[in-house]
């Protein structure tokens, strides 16, 4: 369930009007702002850029790049973003670090669908003018590569039907695999990153049922380790999405300072969706709620917009 | 440009009709089949189908499976076909051999574009229950199933861009793996299976200006080694894909008997297309035209058949 509130009913050209009266003069009322984006769903959403743009030739996006600043400015695009040119715009972003952010582009592709995660590759080819699996080869090298190219690639079978037997005989090549620490196989690759969501989890719940232990417990090795680190990020992801996600919130509010990108990344890519699942998971992995954590790590705007998307009015 | 001479003006529901009428009885009027079938577009024949189906409760395809046989039949099945349905059939078809057909898959991914290709995907996923990764992915092993993997995921960039740079940079890279004889290089498979069609014409075009030799030169070793042949093959669809289907051509009607499945696959998917030009390349090759070949090495409705897509009539 989302935890976002939106209007049920609203007109685009007065959200556009209000939007632009907000931004004119020397400052900007960030609380009209937020009064209006964080309760607006994403056709509402669209159908606003549109507005603002037929109304004033200028992108809403720039136009916000021009007004704010900081973690604000920064969750406020993004969450005016398409979401499949904001995935794009992330991977593109995670792409561009110096050392690429593994986990940022499994976590997109892995809890997306088959079809979101393709618009993203589409938005992707639109925006840069490549492709996302050539800008991932080209920057990375050796298994990390291997395993990224795959999983990016892939269309993968959506549908529900999976195979028991190919689930017996997958478990026990992962296992041997295991075993034999020959993670980098290309079995591993191959079964992870082409297999269907729905085999790969009889997949994994039989290597349970047969050896005793999850699949990610025998690969819990250095955590500096990149392609070991991805590799358990692929899995987690697959196997319970909301679980994972709602560990990356954590990590982000445990830190002194929040993780702004991780923490505004989740909360804007799933207040439409399920968050309200990963706060309940949230909640009983800390004993405390995701709203009170974000109302305690984050402050001004920034932290308004966040508890606003979080339901909160 | 296309031979196909398609029927200017045609009502799908008479087109039903008189197919019908020709299914009717102890025999069929190939004859009828033929002066319907083969003067229709894709989307002629799309609606014909679908007013088929909503007339008689029966799809076409497998109306003609009861009636008709060998050759004949399977190339009307085929062509009556979805262009995508048709792609994922014919990949399904070569990969449940003993011995996958590689050179078909290779074929069918490196000539179509990225958006032709994807739909195929799709209705490999439809029809068979499974995404194409997975199925190539677990029928192939080493080097080809890196190779073919590879190919068959990335969702390539079709934009005209180029980048001279780039172009300059990789033809040094693939010079390097060829004079090394690393054909099986992570480097080769990467520029290959990554890189927009627009940009390997330049790499290829840059490796010929500054090492005086075609890249496939290099490669010219062993022809019972799949994987060279393989990567031979994705080289050539790239570079020139109607000169590529003007071989395949030439090979199937120079053999004692006429390869059915390479003729009637390169002659059906390409008579709306481009199997003009394929025809010069094919007479510039043999000195003898495309069509006293077909002439010369089929017979029967089958024959017929095929010169009227080839535009005789």
């Amino acid at each position: 369930m989302a935890t976002l509130i939106a209007a049920k009913h609203s007109s685009s050209i007065e959200d556009a009007e209000n939007i632009k009266k907000a931004c004119k003069g020397l400052g900007t009322d960030e609380t009209a702002l937020i009064s209006i984006l964080a309760h607006r769903n994403v056709a509402q959403r669209k159908l606003v850029r549109m507005a603002y743009e037929e109304l004033y030739q200028e992108d809403l996006i720039q136009q916000f790049k021009s007004e704010l600043s900081g973690s604000f400015e920064r969750a406020i695009c993004n969450w005016t973003m398409d979401p499949a040119e904001r995935d794009a715009a992330f991977i593109n972003e995670a792409l561009k670090k110096e050392t690429p952010d593994y986990k940022v582009i499994v976590e997109i592709v892995c809890t997306r669908t088959s079809e979101e995660f393709l618009a993203a590759k589409r938005s992707y080819q639109f925006q840069y003018k490549h492709c996302l699996e050539e800008d991932v080869a080209s920057k990375t090298i050796g298994d990390i590569r291997r395993l990224l190219v795959a999983v990016i690639s892939t269309y993968r079978y959506d549908g529900d039907e999976f195979d028991e037997n190919l689930a017996h005989l997958e478990a026990n090549i992962l296992h041997q695999v295991i075993e034999n620490k020959a993670f980098n196989d290309d079995e591993i690759i191959r079964i992870l990153c082409t297999r269907s969501k729905k085999q790969l989890c009889a997949t994994f719940s039989t290597f349970r049922n047969v050896y005793g232990t999850t699949i990610t417990k025998g690969l819990s090795t250095n955590p500096n380790d990149e392609y070991m680190t991805a590799l358990r990020t692929v899995i987690r992801c697959i196997k319970n999405p909301r679980r994972y996600l709602a560990k990356v919130l954590c990590y982000a509010l445990n830190e002194l300072i929040a993780e702004e990108h991780e923490l505004s990344r989740v909360i804007i890519t799933r207040a439409e969706r399920d968050l309200n699942e990963i706060n309940d998971l949230y909640f009983k992995r800390n004993g405390v709620t995701l709203d009170s954590s974000v109302a305690k790590k984050t402050s001004g705007n920034y932290k308004n917009f966040l508890l606003a998307l979080l339901g909160n009015n």
